[in-house]
């Protein structure tokens, strides 16, 4: 059995969630706190060194960190992961994209916006973090404006890694109203089959 | 032919160029100079809409971004990228790892300290970025004290995504004596048939 240490309210954990529950995977969920110093133990950093959540464990010694690398490696053989090798370039392209050019600033800016205090100095990194993030989503509406999901026809992985902190861009202060495009994209990944949503805090 | 648009002195490209020397695969390089707009002109938009360097040109109209997305679609069916689907994984592990707790920092310091001027507001950042760098380098010391490579016993395009700039980090102000499994790493990274270094400035 799989087993993922996580956060519920993390959009990097979603993603896990999500893929797993839409391939029908039974795996067992260990919560994990990282504001609290858990994933900061020896105990945690035996098991990924650097210190992060997610982590999968496919059994006791065998361990993949990095969200993305769990979507890839977790959808191999499914329909989320395309069998031709220009598609899956796309995939990468766009998983790359969101971890590089996207969740550095719309989940940080909400991870500041929620679960710090409104006197916090780290606010004044918004003003930046919007500004990039405003970049990424505008990179993303003029993409589906010209095909359904980000690598092409079909739904895959690079949705799901997309979705995860688009969905709550609002709670980072983005405007989503301005991006219709990634709108109904939003729209059209929510009703996939075995959709389920973020855990709301 | 296949047309890389690249930055010779930026390792991200670095990566590109290295990857297909060692495959000896012929291919065009058009330099890009990002620092005088060039990724940002409507022609370099309508390839890239990232407006970033790297950039693979297939032929005309298929176009891939992102350096490790481009070095996982060339290394497929080579000795570069593994044949096993969790060593697969853990290649892709590390090519996060690289741009998301790696790039970040031991890049961004190498391009304040050697393109920004002495007095470049900019140069405020690098306390936090030499505290996580040094954080990334810890983790890659501490893997490699168990494995050559870092998915195994093999060199894959993870030690190519790493080396582009590992190798660099002095330019950045860090200390690579301090990491002597990682200077190992970079020896036997450089050992490797058709290894050709990063361009100098």
């Amino acid at each position: 059995m799989l087993t993922v240490y996580g956060m519920k309210l993390s959009g990097n954990c979603y993603k896990v969630q999500l893929l797993l529950e839409q391939l029908g995977r039974p795996y067992r969920w260990v919560e994990v706190n990282s504001a609290a110093g858990e994933t900061r133990t020896p105990q945690y950093l035996a098991m990924n060194p650097n210190g992060k959540v997610p982590l999968l464990e496919l059994e006791p010694g065998r361990w993949l960190a990095e969200s993305n690398a769990i979507l890839c490696f977790l959808a191999e053989g499914s329909p989320y992961w395309p069998q031709d090798a220009w598609l899956r370039a796309q995939v990468l392209q766009w998983l790359f994209f969101e971890q590089y050019s996207h969740e550095p600033y719309i989940a940080v800016a909400r991870y500041i916006c929620r679960w710090l205090p409104a006197d916090h100095p780290r606010r004044a990194e918004l003003p930046r973090l919007r500004e990039r993030g405003a970049q990424a989503l505008a990179v993303m509406e003029q993409h589906l404006a010209t095909q359904p999901f980000f690598a092409g026809a079909s739904y895959t992985v690079a949705d799901i890694a997309l979705f995860a902190y688009t969905h709550a861009a609002a709670d980072g202060g983005f405007e989503l109203a301005a991006y219709p495009q990634v709108q109904a994209w939003l729209d059209r990944v929510r009703a996939q089959p075995g959709f389920v949503a973020l855990a709301a805090a």
